[in-house]
């Protein structure tokens, strides 16, 4: 690898341990970023602020926010608990972020804040109100952000995924159920994506080649979200 | 008018004096609807559950959910209090309703949730991002119990509307001024639409003739939002 | 029925005797509208200004474009022909027919056109790609000319449908085996609809109770197009 | 540059002099692409067979489709030739370069294609119907045959373009004036993009990179489609 489309590039990645962090840590190394690597609990609520406080200069802000995969919970059985639990865990944390880094990335009229959502936010499968509903909230946001932060040509968007290689969404043990091809059926390209490319595009989007792209939430889900 | 076409539907409309309360409770009744005309204040934690208790019967909930017009301020000024209110009045009220309402509705295998959301749910502008942040999350919460209540013959379907004629979004003063003109000049159809307008399509969706919308968010704004 | 939704509108609707005519020609009628129910072949160049020019007054034209439904042809098997019939029968006839009829519309400023569209518009099924890529060019035409004739006071809407009764898509035959009962389990409200409830969308649509409504194609598909 | 992402591809691009060609020829070019820059015209039926047979092996085909940008034609000023021109030149030839390159691609269960389209395929503006209609049809074309392509590995994907560098477009006469400061105004991000940004969109999407993404349409326009 000898072309580093991140040469130089400091970024701040959040939860780097869960959910899309380990491949994003390992990718945007090799492209020459300097990856801080957090792993607090940002449900508290001067946690994003402190995190951006001690990271200093930014120049990329991965907001990875996992949620613990709890489907099957219907909206009549969405207790108070489930509800504001994926809300605090995905919504409000991000506001939190992006508020703390934007004025630094106003001040340069540089930056850029990747967000991996999911593509839940775009379709719904029954028995992830809470989850979906937070992950249509965190498009909705990056939309609204998109707009403002354009005029200080900083951009912000969205991977809104789903169908990604996870220990956490599709363990090991559950790829082997037939339960698991009939859900494989429903994803025109029959397979799950690696973390590398779920981590790929948000390369493109944490790099320069995406100037152009403005609160944008683009479905990575081999088909599954048309 | 002859054709009551909500005879003898019991209706709960929340906010009944706010937002599009009045036209609703106007129309509704023309079509023989019984309306059940709440005010409460819906952002206490157990109010939606009561309402909906003392009710009793109820084939419509029309969830009719106003917050402040407060637009203007950007994403680096809104502060918890601006972001948790947007939430506070907007979000959790509607899951709080439908969680109550649903059961009902399920064990009779009958009824409609109309909600009054917002087109910037799915457009945005500068200055409105909890606003804005809030009223996706609602799509996304019709799209999602939309799935899940088609089931039981249930449908929630939303109004995604902008460019509405109402003293707390337009009020006649600002309706003079060249800023609204300008305003004016993104909607293609070149006026506010009346609150009746809004409401006939609210009854549309809340009669029997909308059978078949499932989880829908449906633009009304004059082609603001395309 | 005692109210009349479209009392003393002239309708004109073209394929009559097809796809959603029938219906139409039936509700419409209840609702007080003189229909002029045309089965002319719309693919003759000239067809579409004649039944216009012959039809004098029209208030509602209800553009029912309906053709073969020839599904399971995949693309590289699509082949000249089958791919120019679906824009010789779907699109280039909705076109001249709007051409023909928006200049008196909009020298009245007051008019509709509703569209009988297709929900493969907006979501697409493997070997359906001529058909497909016509109803989703009837989309970006519905909405290129709703922004233009909304200034016009004309309005022109689409409804995006699928699963709808009709001998033509889902024959009897074919609603007793074991394919169609896993195609239904594709659409969260687990049934078709009826021809009427399509076209009592149709009549909102026709009615001047969706004035505000500018170049929409709206899903009516039980849920299936999300 | 030393990381070549196309290294010993060979694409195919249409209409090489035309619209995103020559920036995709560089930039491609530099990534190690063997690009066969053909410059047919190819409204003729045979032709899009003809270049591909005379291509041979095609890994990644670049369908860049070029119209006159003639707007300013009101639907009822669209004419049968200004009509027919958008698909004959955008449309129809797109399916028969499909049509042609698959069946390799299949074979090897490889391939991508790219699609220079148009922003106006999914947000349109007064005096574009012919245009924006045929941009729409491309997405839907690239959406079904996406669903289809996904199974045999290949992808196809659609750059929804607006406000890019082209003399055609946006000639640099034009771009003294006040009305284009006027039109620069609705687009959040302020500026044109250059088509070497557009073209590393363009790359992304014929790089394995993006091997996930199928039969999408993603706005390319600096927050003006949102």
């Amino acid at each position: 690898m000898s072309e580093q489309r991140l040469k130089g590039k400091r970024v701040l990645l959040t939860q780097a341990a869960d959910y899309m962090g380990p491949a994003t840590v390992e990718l945007f190394a090799e492209h020459g970023a300097e990856v801080i690597a957090d792993e607090s609990d940002l449900t508290q609520p001067g946690a994003a602020q402190e995190i951006v406080d001690a990271a200093g200069h930014i120049d990329v802000l991965v907001a990875n926010l996992a949620a613990d995969a709890r489907f099957g919970i219907m909206t009549i059985d969405t207790d108070d608990d489930v509800w504001h639990t994926a809300f605090d865990v995905m919504v409000h944390p991000l506001h939190r972020l992006c508020r703390a880094v934007l004025p630094q990335m106003y001040a340069r009229r540089s930056g850029k804040i990747v967000v991996y959502g999911s593509a839940t936010g775009v379709k719904s499968i029954p028995g992830s109100t809470a989850y979906s509903t937070a992950r249509t909230a965190q498009i909705g946001y990056v939309r609204a952000v998109g707009m403002e932060a354009a005029s200080h040509n900083v951009q912000i968007n969205l991977v809104a995924q789903n169908f990604v290689e996870s220990e956490a969404y599709f363990p090991l043990e559950f790829q082997k159920t037939p339960e698991f091809k009939q859900l494989l059926a429903t994803v025109p390209i029959g397979r799950l994506a690696t973390g590398r490319e779920d981590a790929l595009f948000a390369l493109f989007l944490a790099s320069n080649e995406s100037d152009f792209f403005v609160g944008q939430s683009i479905p990575f889900s081999g088909g599954w979200a048309q």
